[in-house]
């Protein structure tokens, strides 16, 4: 029998109770509204803000061989970040510390990558007011990760330095961590396309700036430099000032030109995840003779040694 | 009987297996990796780059009384943005626009507020190289908001004109439409501190460029004009320039310095929440005599009429 056509309606689809997750995640543990849960259920709302607004600000901190490095400053930059984004925490630095513990801890990765982040969040409303929203905190532990895989750190890094401008101050506060990347990313693939394998953008003078999760370093003549203007004040280019303090080098931050690192002795970045990180390898021309340079070696042997040392390090469980 | 101390170790909280979710959501319909979910749902990994890099493009159409406004400016300059950030999207334009059909029909909104998104996803290793990681699709359809709430739209809005300037194109194309905000909520936070309602910010030449999602004009002796450097292409600016054309009235995009703002005979804002929204008062001052416009109310009236002509619209389910 025949369906006469006036009774075809547009079947719609039916509307699913639970997402089905097919992803994949790596192995760690989150923190998330009072739970600690696997990597796979660690997720935001499409409609929270800190995705569709990237109204977010986070910290890394990495842990070594069961201890945490430089939590402290970490967490410093992160509480000051949330303040000037004007948000609030939920919890205070005493159970945040404990929070990142547990997560490492639950984990059971000796080294890892430790996020905590604070998101604006939302109304339930979806008010664009963001005074109205209710701010968020998140952490999680993942296994450590690093910009250079073990064959760069022992050859160095080939760099590529792209036109792409890092987003200036007057914009957003770099001194706030934040997740505005699309200049970053955008540099990354200049650098691909150009057969390099990681890149330093510019400042708003066409000064170097920094790169995608990294501050540089020059070193000419026994001193080092690393631009002063326009980028994160990240803990581990801290952590080279402190180490060069330490042994007698002369460190300062001012501006590095394009010509100024391409004609350095020696050129390392520098990043929580992987610490000191040689480059010899910049555009299509070598750094110095294109070897890892003798300051550059130091620095990473002296910087990974701290990783032990009270001073600069908590276990992770106290005993 | 007393337990010896070095019995006591610490104990570690339970990784729970399920997130509970507390948070409550807007009433809609998402779209992810195939199903068709409430937005309680819709939620995206803390390890997506679209969240931790704000990695991410997007559009929002809207629907009105069961119709689609522009649905196909916005698509193109969806996939424009796509293009750019060099993603791949797993659906073709015909499917992604059945798909946003459906989370409207679903939703069961008459008038709505649709959302696609596109995000450079993660992958299966948290790899830091962008070409590695799998994009992701995702859409919704929640109920339709605007900047300005009713009272806003008959008295018109109260602005200030923050410090804060617009991230400049050499930093992130303005093309590409991204969730790159603090700039925007800084704006924001210093227009509610100087008792404004929404804010403008400025460009890097100090002059005007646009709002938190919107776009702005100013109307001179019959003539409009909107800033041209620096800011999003609009579709409801662009709309503005056709009902321009349509009714014989000047609009050009060029810059507009803080003082020619404040001396303009009207101001109105544009954006896809909401429209087209008159400004009455820029500052401490009134723009003009503090009342809405002629040419704002014609092109408001205008604006709202072209939602039921075919030419302009079109119907979420077709007959």
């Amino acid at each position: 029998m025949a369906i006469p056509m006036t009774q075809i309606l547009p079947v719609l689809p039916t509307v699913d109770e639970h997402y089905c997750d097919q992803w994949r995640y790596p192995d760690g543990v989150a923190f998330m509204d009072g739970q600690y849960l696997p990597m796979s259920e660690a997720k935001i709302s499409v409609l929270d803000w800190g995705f569709l607004h990237s109204d977010a600000t986070y910290d890394t901190v990495h842990v070594w061989n069961g201890r945490f490095f430089r939590l402290d400053l970490h967490l410093d930059r992160f509480f000051g970040g949330v303040e000037r984004l004007r948000m609030k925490l939920p919890y205070d630095r005493e159970k945040i510390e404990s929070i990142l513990t547990n997560c490492v801890a639950l984990s059971g990765h000796r080294s890892a990558y430790v996020d905590m982040i604070c998101t604006r969040g939302s109304s339930p409303t979806f008010s664009r007011d963001p005074r109205q929203a209710e701010n968020r905190f998140i952490a999680f532990a993942v296994p450590f990760g690093s910009v250079a895989n073990k064959e760069q750190l022992e050859r160095g890094l080939h760099v590529a330095i792209s036109e792409t401008v890092r987003i200036p101050p007057k914009s957003v506060d770099p001194a706030i961590k934040n997740c505005h990347w699309l200049d970053l990313v955008k540099g990354l693939f200049d650098a691909y396309d150009r057969g390099a394998e990681t890149a330093l953008i510019v400042d708003t003078n066409g000064h170097i700036a920094e790169g995608p999760g990294f501050n540089v370093f020059v070193v000419k003549d026994g001193s080092l430099r690393t631009p002063a203007f326009g980028v994160l004040p990240g803990i581990t280019r801290r952590t080279v000032f402190d180490l060069c303090a330490e042994i007698g080098l002369s460190a300062t931050a001012a501006d590095i030109s394009r010509a100024e690192i391409k004609g350095a002795d020696e050129v390392f970045i520098t990043s929580t995840a992987g610490g000191i990180m040689p480059v010899t390898r910049i555009d299509d021309a070598a750094i110095s003779n294109g070897q890892v340079g003798s300051v550059t070696r130091r620095l990473m042997d002296l910087y990974w040694r701290k990783h032990d040392d009270p001073a600069w390090s908590t276990a992770v469980i106290c005993p």
